[in-house]
């Protein structure tokens, strides 16, 4: 349409987002609907895939992952921001591409194990588990995205997704570009116990938290662990509070903080408390687009519906396409 | 709707139909139409399972099956025809089950392994075929049948089906009722070599044959195999050209047949010759049916439409039930 490289990416709605989930994944997405044409999804059904036995309300988590998205900058008009199980066209493309994915494909593919053997309290050797990469690749190259933006940890499934375009096009003649994968940085800030942040720790902070919750979480916040005492003096550049300050505080205040820090001139009780005050700063913008949408819940709603139609008009293109391809 | 047992059975879309089918599913079928409501589906998606490298023109041999079901004597307004892959709640629906099947459920399935050695030139290693069984559960229970005609060899086939639904039940609550197996009678008559009559094994007489290939076809056929002259005393009982006959010619013709063939004082040729020209007067109104149709697709078109949109409404309404109990 704008002749700008196209790109697709989804998100679980695993519950509200943190920071972990902003820094990483989202921040590049809001970086890249400027220069790309961008389609952005809710992916509902996947999250099936490993919550089957106890989903929650996976249609509240949805509509307050959508809250979050765009409190933190995402346009619905710049991006296709749509929900996954809204358009049909993603299951008829799995089913087809179901049809032609060899299953050692998948149980080679090293994330299956990995994730089996890391969730082994739960029963995961399910069909749509074992799945996993089919959907997936479905829901990338029904929209022929040039690039999928992934981390390192990702890639082997895009070269999945390539590896079952590069076969359709084989068996039935081309119809979809293999996507480039798009490596995006990570995020460097960690959980309030310096573990990765995660809601299943315990430990992550929300966009959502209010500036007394941001107040406590940020009290609690492991810091340089071998400094004991105030006298101690500490390093900063292991400190998950300095890298906050460095997210959230204006430079001169971190140019302060590092000498002062390493000097034992200022203690962490009042270091943490100037960098919540700027954290509060930070998202209390944020937090407003949220109470915002949170009582606007039909503007949610529309651009769902809005996003989901848009998305629907390409993937519907492609399904005619595929169809022709196969003669079915 | 009319009180009347709910009947959900399919067909894949493989060329012309033949006399096996007919007197297999299709009279099963044609006898089902006036005591049950009947869903009879053309399952196009099925055919990929096994055919996904050279499907052929699924397209063409979806409408060459529908014209030899309505020639046949199935009913559009008695029952509920359609296609399969017009109802993409289908593709949902199993993207969904999909999530809740066990992979061991699958492997265990004794016609998975059997037919994977028998057509053991094509590679069926496949996602899809492995998981042909939740599709065919999917296509069940989403018309919340009561029950589905098969043959003896098709009965674990149903009890998958009735597995996944109790799952599914349990997991979510209850919308599914589990559909009872109809065990109906398949075909008594061989192909013209004695074999089961098969398009593949190139023994077929297809509803479609024009007279003079019923009169070759069945001057072909292997009798009663150790009556090697005239003169020979033959046993009709193991003939299959008097099956043939007992199915087409009068009462009265079998019954001077049978001593006459068991004295040698009719010879094959003529026993054969009297048996196509019975044969021809049965299929004359069924391949004019054809004929017509061959040059009216439109309103083939419009069955299949029609039928479609009957069978989505259906769906649809089961399928919102479904994203209710999941809360997706």
């Amino acid at each position: 349409m704008t002749g700008a490289k196209r790109i697709v990416s989804g998100m679980r709605p695993t519950g509200a987002l943190h920071l972990g989930n902003l820094h990483g994944a989202l921040q590049n997405w809001i970086n890249m609907q400027e220069q790309y044409e961008c389609f952005f999804f809710i992916a509902d059904w996947h999250a099936l895939t490993s919550d089957y036995e106890n989903p929650g309300n996976i249609e509240n988590y949805t509509r307050n992952m959508m809250i979050d998205w765009l409190a933190a900058g995402l346009s619905p008009e710049k991006n296709v921001l749509f929900v996954q199980s809204r358009v049909k066209e993603h299951a008829e493309l799995f089913l087809l591409l179901s049809m032609i994915t060899p299953v050692p494909w998948l149980e080679r593919n090293p994330t299956y194990k990995e994730q089996i053997d890391a969730l082994e309290n739960r029963d995961l050797s399910t069909f749509g588990f074992l799945g996993y990469p089919v959907l997936q690749a479905a829901d990338i190259i029904i929209y022929k995205a040039d690039g999928v933006p992934v981390g390192i940890d990702q890639a082997p499934h895009i070269e999945l997704t390539r590896e079952i375009a590069r076969r359709f096009n084989h068996l039935y003649g081309r119809v979809f570009p293999e996507p480039e994968t798009v490596l995006t940085e990570t995020s460097k800030i960690l959980g309030t116990d310096r573990r990765k942040m995660s809601k299943s720790y315990n430990n992550a902070i929300f966009l959502s938290d209010p500036p007394e919750e941001l107040r406590k979480k940020a009290s609690r916040m492991i810091t340089d662990p071998s400094r004991m005492k105030k006298t101690d003096p500490g390093d900063p550049s292991i400190c998950n509070v300095f890298s906050f300050h460095r997210l959230y505080s204006p430079g001169a205040l971190c140019a302060e903080i590092d000498p002062a820090c390493r000097g034992a001139e200022i203690g962490c009780v009042e270091c943490k408390k100037k960098m919540a005050e700027h954290l509060i700063e930070f998202l209390a913008p944020v937090r407003e687009r949220i109470e915002y949408y949170r009582t606007h819940t039909d503007q949610v709603e529309q651009v769902m519906a809005e996003g989901s139609d848009r998305a629907r008009r390409v993937a519907a293109q492609t399904l005619a396409e595929v169809r022709g391809a196969i003669r079915i």
